[in-house]
């Protein structure tokens, strides 16, 4: 999604009472097996936009990598900082993108819909040969790479929705969402000092929840990694670099809650999840966008990441974190995340 | 010290290279015991003006309070938050201080100079009968407590200042007033990027160092409580609830830095340091007077400051934290800070 745009109301907007409400409206066009909307899934034929900064498209980036779709659906990357109205493909070699030849993601929208006036978010599936955005409802974006690609998936994929945890997983998902995933972004956004402390307050109170949740049981839903537990980890990532001071969810530090943390290490830990992470991304996005929280721009240098490859002791619980799959292989070499912006 | 003023040129500006400079020039008349510059050290003839967010003034109350120099010098205290020129009396009746009768520092500012035109600062003393600030030099006002109103100190007071011992007080000061003390707000008030991060790693290094120096050694001069302990525990005490994520000095918490964390308790929990520390009013004012760089005005609810009064073991060093003194009694009932404002 597009992070900027909460205070000019195109993705967000402010309510009267001071609360930050989060525009939901996506293009809701889904990409199936049996292609009922128009749009089968088809190796080759689209084209997935992300930008690593972006925790909605970091989680479409984590389950692409566990499922192993990276062949049958590419991937473009934009920079972290984009401009009012939309991201930019600023890191590719002459700030366009190889594939969908453009420079700008909103020209994908715009080819969908020449009056499309809602956010330019990522992620975003396009069409390649149209160039048009067929989707950009991250929600349920996941759930199909699950669900609906699954003649694509790698052998030794996880499943990362199982049909019995299903009604358990949207629970838990849809509690995350609200309190955690969107919750920081309602302190950081909020218009006033009522709306943010109830925001914190709903925060680390879930915070909290999860992390009982969490003491003696490896993952959030049953015995292996779920959907839920890519939703929060993408959250938890950019906690202490991002969230703790730009946000002001200062309770305290993710490092500070011993069983999050634990958790968080053990995810960030397993392949998919640390080595698509980009704190150098995330940080740059967050500071250097948000002009109306963070004037100045300037990027803070802290804190030190490496802590994030510390033993994190969670194996002693027990689960199996890819079920009867595997984890996945090395990630592209064109995808790799530089190892420095680890550090 | 007015923290607003930074940006607007009155206390510090910004150089060419983005740099943030404090201006530091102050009205540096002297109260002495021999008045030498017309200002004899006398019980009841002086107000002492402070704001209890204000780190520079911290200095002042503590030392005060640590010399017993209460009945001899009274204090005014201003509000939290100023506007772009004065601190304010507004915690008072009608928002007028009840010795000097003046809505504003800034009058008693005038008063000594109707051309003023440099920051109207805490700490500051002002002569009663004239209603006219004699001084507002921090760094000096709190030697003179020391070696000038020795007379008006109470029985027991220590020895902030000890002769043999100034040289190395003075060049540890010097140290952490330009890497610490001030060096936050280079972080905070930079105009670069270049120029934060140089600032960060001046002030990084510098707690390093001292964090070494302190490993083995309870105090930082000597074996009691000194000046120098004093000015390193007012920037500390600031440091997780503002410095840390207001002014993005985000290595890590000062609860993540376990000598500084524990040396700062047990001066925390001396009474003098906690026991006029105002969290409450420190993080109001930087959070609601920093426009520039919080424009939102929204105060952090974090974190939580309970953990001050958890055990610091730091007796196992040694060390005699009064000398031959003892410590202070309780604090005056009129100058007590409320005991929520510690949680």
């Amino acid at each position: 999604m597009s992070d900027s745009e909460q205070s000019s109301g195109e993705s967000g907007s402010y309510v009267e009472a001071g609360g930050f409400e989060r525009d939901t409206n996506y293009i809701e066009t889904r990409i199936t097996a049996d292609g009922r909307d128009g749009f089968p899934v088809e190796a080759g034929r689209y084209r997935l936009v992300v930008a690593r900064a972006c925790p909605w498209a970091n989680r479409a980036i984590i389950v692409r990598r566990l499922l192993g779709l990276e062949d049958a659906l590419s991937m473009g990357i934009c920079g972290p900082t984009h401009d009012k109205r939309s991201w930019t493909f600023d890191l590719d070699p002459g700030g366009v993108d190889p594939v969908l030849q453009i420079p700008r993601l909103q020209d994908a929208f715009f080819a969908r819909d020449p009056n499309y006036s809602r956010g330019i978010t990522v992620p975003a599936v396009v069409e390649i040969s149209t160039g048009k955005v067929v989707t950009n409802d991250y929600p349920q974006m996941t759930l199909d790479f699950s669900t609906e690609w699954t003649q694509y998936h790698r052998e030794g994929a996880p499943d990362l929705y199982p049909e019995p945890l299903r009604d358990e997983i949207d629970d838990v998902a849809e509690k995350i969402f609200h309190d955690v995933n969107n919750g920081v972004y309602k302190c950081g956004f909020a218009g006033s000092q009522d709306a943010y402390e109830e925001a914190y307050d709903a925060l680390f109170a879930r915070l909290d929840w999860l992390s009982d949740r969490l003491e003696n049981q490896r993952f959030l839903v049953g015995d292996t990694i779920t959907e839920a537990d890519v939703r929060l980890f993408t959250t938890l990532a950019r906690f202490d670099p991002v969230y703790h001071g730009h946000f002001k969810c200062n309770r305290s530090k993710l490092s500070e809650m011993p069983v999050l943390w634990a958790y968080a290490r053990d995810l960030f830990q397993t392949p998919g999840f640390g080595d698509t992470t980009d704190f150098v991304h995330i940080k740059s996005h967050y500071y250097e966008v948000h002009t109306d929280i963070n004037p100045t721009g300037i990027v803070p240098k802290g804190p030190d990441v490496s802590s994030w490859l510390s033993p994190h002791g969670r194996e002693a619980l027990g689960g199996r974190p890819f079920g009867d799959g595997t984890p996945p292989g090395e990630p592209k070499e064109s995808e790799r995340v530089p190892a420095d912006h680890w550090a």
